[in-house]
């Protein structure tokens, strides 16, 4: 599943490989490709059109996208977006994240412990504005400070302006800023999930691949005022949703991605990073499966993160195998090699060439800098590292605080940090020893922090200390400490990170300070790349709302046709296929309906728009922007999209509109709810 | 399960604490603790005794110790020792390693496609002749071949003379070398053997855990002439096998241990060595498990391995949270200081304290080396490999070959090499995959080995190539090419081997004059131990023949008291408690004999005799020689053992005796094998 990567870049992007070809691209809302749509499909949507998909699309800010699908403020996304508030709601007895959910009524509607919701309302450039703040003197830790105070101010402003969030976003790797503003919906009540065993039919085995048959769909509803919040915003439902070789759309917020990316970057993607990254993931992979063992309820505790760290290690996997292709790398390495050139030859241009450089040097220092920080997080030690930086903070007049404990952020960061969503003392426990006992791996266990941090405990005793020890799990006690703050706190984990905040904002500075050098740089690519190649173009992700586009198409796969549809029908053959194997047992619920259900409805499909983690949960709509779909993944052809994109097989994996009303009326019996939809 | 470890180092040791405390020790036979036995234990074995049981004893070598329990060639081992060989015999149709076996007479035993069983039966101190053909003004290198044509020469010898295999082993750091001579079994044969489900009851989460209930126990016969064969040394079968507080003898080959490395030495392991490790057993973990949801017949193919690494990365991390203790590493350096100021105070010992320096220098070395190797390793590459170093190396004469292709280890060479044991070309193919992209992250992608061995391909596509292209799974193809040479031959495993064997040979030559110098400083830091301390102490474990001995003990963990026995009774119970969860549910044969099965039987027992993987089918014996147990784990407490031995909580476990004959009896219906059983 196409989930968004816990640590996004915020690089925006723009294609390498010179022309856009076939339907690539994560459009600007306020720069779609207009010209295209029109050559290429004969499609010109009005100024209302796209206003409509922007205001009916809705982002999850624990990483996914949504979409309002009535007027009464039901909110469809994928099942893998919900799963984090379906664990949080889930205890031992009630297991909604396993056995699913609905609710009859509005009454039973269950509210999200920490759930924020964005509607988009608008977009502005303030590039000048950001860049103003920034003069050619100044040093990077300056420059980088400076635009952040710019941007602080630009947000302050517009926030209490308009009462929206407001977000300045950098786009084209910093060489353009838009300001996003949005609606928050905060009151996000669950209406309906199905069980997992369907939602994510062939669990890992299947994830990533195609042909599929996941019912990875579930509906919120927003509240204002304690009640259904009226949308004017909400797409309709198709009568029969996508069809082969239909142009559909995707209203989505792709995470990241790097197609801008120098090959000095890629490969320390390839040779650093991304092996670094694969270790520790394959490490709290196996971490999370042993605490599984213990029983079957640790196995429930832990299954939402394992479900994240398999699914993080393949996306991974894909886009290493990526880079690791010689042909690839040889493209892409002529491509830039042609791009310099004609930078070096034009003498207004020539002074970007030194930008290619300037990432190659970053490239060597982030490979040096690789493992040497303070990595301790998990939730509870995250909550005590905060409430110690806002304490001290706090202290500070807000525009230089840093950037998440400025007055603007606050409303934000209070709804994590006092969410009731339940800790698991075991597993923090256990997840705090492995990053201790990773610590000292990392830094060499004679390294004084860390033996400072061990207080003459091996890694396990001490974690059981610090997790035994401390009363962070009380929501009001966190609440007491943001007040009061944390000075002379004697809580173990409050005192853990008292004592490496000072390195970890040490770290935190000399990291900005090559991200800045990087963004410098890569705005100069990007310059460079507007002057030779136009400005037409999109920018990397960024996790902010884009719109692509394609048909809906099959490909070939080792000589073989795969089609682009599966049937509701067909999942019951998959099961049979897949006898005796983990997660390919179809919930009872399924096998009672299966007399009702039209073994041909189109179950999951796939299309050529281009995607990436964060989309997930995208509404795909046709042209008169009727729900055709809903997003879930991309095939492993397109998980190297995050540095290049290719149509011919990577694709992204939707579930067919027909198949969620379907399976609400004849499956679930939900026909109350399936009325909504659209209404 | 305490298997032994694939690489052994070779070092032998010596415990750095100093004084003997508890009964600690893996002995010689030739060198036994017989004072000991006598002041603690009132027990003064004959030279009959220690006669009898080394030759009672057999080892494994896949790695695992066994002993002949019949006249008529019966040898008892684990069932986890055994697993090799089980799976090599099963088949899609026949999965004798998750289903059982039992031949029902002779002519249903199944023969082993490549077992070699060795019986020890004598060991000869060689050290003068060894040690003479070392002059001091050799370099490492130097000196490292003229020991190895020494010790080449020695073997040979003895081999000619005898018939017998002969193999010369560096004790004490190299201080000593004894010639151990075995009769060698190569016609082997399957008798009977449980199901993994019980054999291996509670799976990985139960493994290294005490309270256990594994029957983890097969039969295997030996033969000669197409005959059972005749032995004269098997131990009698005891009626009630091991008693709480009795003192037992373990006779087995424990594989490697560490006891007697430096404070670099193991900072070395703890910063670098383990860690690295790591991550590749849990990257190869998480490989074969996704291999394993192929299919069920992919989990099959993959299971054996899996369980290897699992175990393997238990075993390892209980070393590296040992090491990871600021206790334990404070209490070793005092050790170590301790003895270097005696070794400076004194003399005629000044000259040793340079070892402790040479130790240190060779650890930094070996940290920067790590991960530079080539490393392929799958069973094709490894039979590519042989043959392509065995074509060169046969245009030798023998005593300048590498040391695995003289004519002297010919045989067992060629039994591996011809192995009919199945190859499985799709897991070859995955694990061939991984390992060159695995490379290509350590060495960098652009290292021009990395892009000769890919050929323009990813590395995905390149293993695809390799392994559909070979023709090496076939026996008789080996065969030819062992015979003909490899020059010229197409077989692209062949060409991959050939491509990589001189950086191979390159790292092989300074990895073992690393090694040497490492053994000359380890032999000098014995030499100052022996003059410190004495020289009635045992040397660091090198999968030979070892003898252990202390009482049937139970132990107490976090203030609970955890009784020395479990009861087959027990087991139900156990299964219950475990509901729901993988690999706790019973064979059908269990339910169907609960009936019948005495509850009380003793299943399991723990006593303090010290081990370390390669112990795994050991024999426990009482005073008078009769079985009572069968060595299979180490509780967690035990793996730091390793390092350092501690009976306060390791343990090492065992299956009872009484169990594993009245499993036989009242299971298995197997009553023709219990009535051989000790006769």
């Amino acid at each position: 599943m196409i989930k968004k990567p816990v640590s996004i870049l915020c690089f925006s992007l723009l294609s390498l490989l010179g022309s856009l070809q076939a339907d690539e691209g994560m459009w600007l809302f306020n720069g779609l490709p207009l010209e295209q749509f029109k050559s290429k499909y004969g499609f010109e949507p009005t100024a209302e059109w796209t206003d409509h998909l922007m205001k009916s699309s809705v982002r999850f800010n624990v990483g996914g996208s949504a979409s309002f699908v009535s007027s009464n403020g039901l909110v469809l996304t994928n099942h893998h977006v919900g799963s984090d508030t379906l664990n949080k709601l889930s205890t031992k007895e009630n297991n909604y994240y396993e056995d699913g959910f609905l609710a009859k009524n509005f009454d039973e509607e269950l509210k999200a412990p920490d759930l924020e919701l964005n509607q988009l309302i608008e977009i502005t450039d303030v590039t000048d504005q950001v860049n103003q703040s920034v003069k050619d003197n100044m040093s990077p830790g300056e420059a980088a400070a400076a635009r952040q105070t710019a941007i602080s101010k630009i947000e302050q402003t517009a926030t209490d302006q308009s009462g929206l969030r407001s977000d300045v976003v950098a786009l084209y790797g910093g060489a353009r800023y838009h300001l996003y503003q949005y609606k928050k919906y905060t009151d996000v009540r669950l209406v309906w999930a199905p069980e997992s065993a369907i939602a994510f039919f062939g669990g890992d085995a299947d994830n990533f691949e195609y042909p599929r048959y996941c019912l990875d769909a579930c509906l919120f509803r927003v509240y204002e005022d304690g009640k259904p919040a009226n949308v004017d915003h909400f797409l309709k439902w198709s009568d029969n949703g996508a069809k082969n070789d239909e142009l559909v759309f995707v209203s989505g917020n792709p995470g990241s991605t790097s197609r801008i990316y120098t090959m000095a970057a890629l490969k320390y993607e390839r040779d650093h990073y991304l092996p670094y990254v694969l270790d520790f993931i394959r490490r709290r992979e196996i971490l999370l499966q042993q605490f599984g063992l213990n029983s079957t309820e640790s196995a429930r505790i832990a299954r939402d993160g394992l479900f994240g760290f398999q699914n993080a290690r393949k996306a991974r996997m894909g886009m290493l195998q990526g880079l690791q292709d010689p042909a690839l790398m040889h493209a892409k390495q002529q491509a830039e090699q042609r791009i310099l050139a004609q930078v070096k030859e034009d003498p207004k241009l020539k002074q970007y060439a030194a930008a290619w450089d300037k990432i190659a040097e970053v490239q060597q220092q982030k490979a040096k800098r690789l493992g040497t920080g303070i990595s301790l997080n998990t939730r509870l030690f995250n909550i005590a590292q905060t409430l110690v930086q806002m304490s001290d903070e706090d202290k500070k007049p807000s525009e230089q605080r840093l950037a998440e404990y400025r007055d603007s952020a606050r409303d934000s960061m209070e709804q994590q940090l006092f969410s009731s969503a339940p800790v698991h003392p075991e597993l923090e426990q256990v997840i705090l020893g492995d990053l201790i006992a990773r610590m000292l791996e990392l830094r060499g266990a004679d390294d004084p922090l860390c033996q400072q941090i061990l207080e003459g405990n091996n890694p396990l005793d001490r974690a059981a200390q610090l997790a035994g020890g401390t009363q962070l799990m009380d929501v009001d006690y966190r609440k007491k400490l943001a007040k009061q703050g944390t000075d002379g706190c004697q809580d173990p984990l409050i005192q853990l990170a008292q004592l490496v905040d000072p390195v970890v904002r040490q770290q935190r500075k000399e990291s900005e300070e090559l991200q800045e050098i990087e963004r410098q740089a890569y705005s100069q690519i990007s310059e460079a790349l507007f002057a030779t190649q136009g400005t037409s173009t999109y920018p990397d992700a960024t996790f902010t709302l884009r719109l692509s586009y394609g048909p809906v198409k099959g490909y070939q796969e080792n000589g073989i046709e795969i089609p682009a549809f599966t049937t509701m029908g067909g999942t019951f053959d998959h099961e049979t296929a897949h006898q005796g194997q983990a997660d390919y047992d179809l919930p009872q619920s399924w096998r009672d309906a299966s007399a009702k259900i039209n073994p041909d409805t189109p179950f999951n499909f796939v299309c050529t728009a281009d995607i990436i983690g964060g989309n997930s949960g995208s509404p795909v709509v046709n042209k008169d922007l009727e729900l055709v779909g809903l997003i879930f993944d991309g095939n492993i052809q397109s998980l190297i999209g995050d540095y290049i994109y290719s149509d011919k097989q990577g694709r992204s994996v939707s579930v067919h509109s027909s198949a969620i009303r379907d399976a609400l009326r004849h499956i679930y019996n939900a026909d109350h709810i399936a009325d909504q939809l659209g209404n």
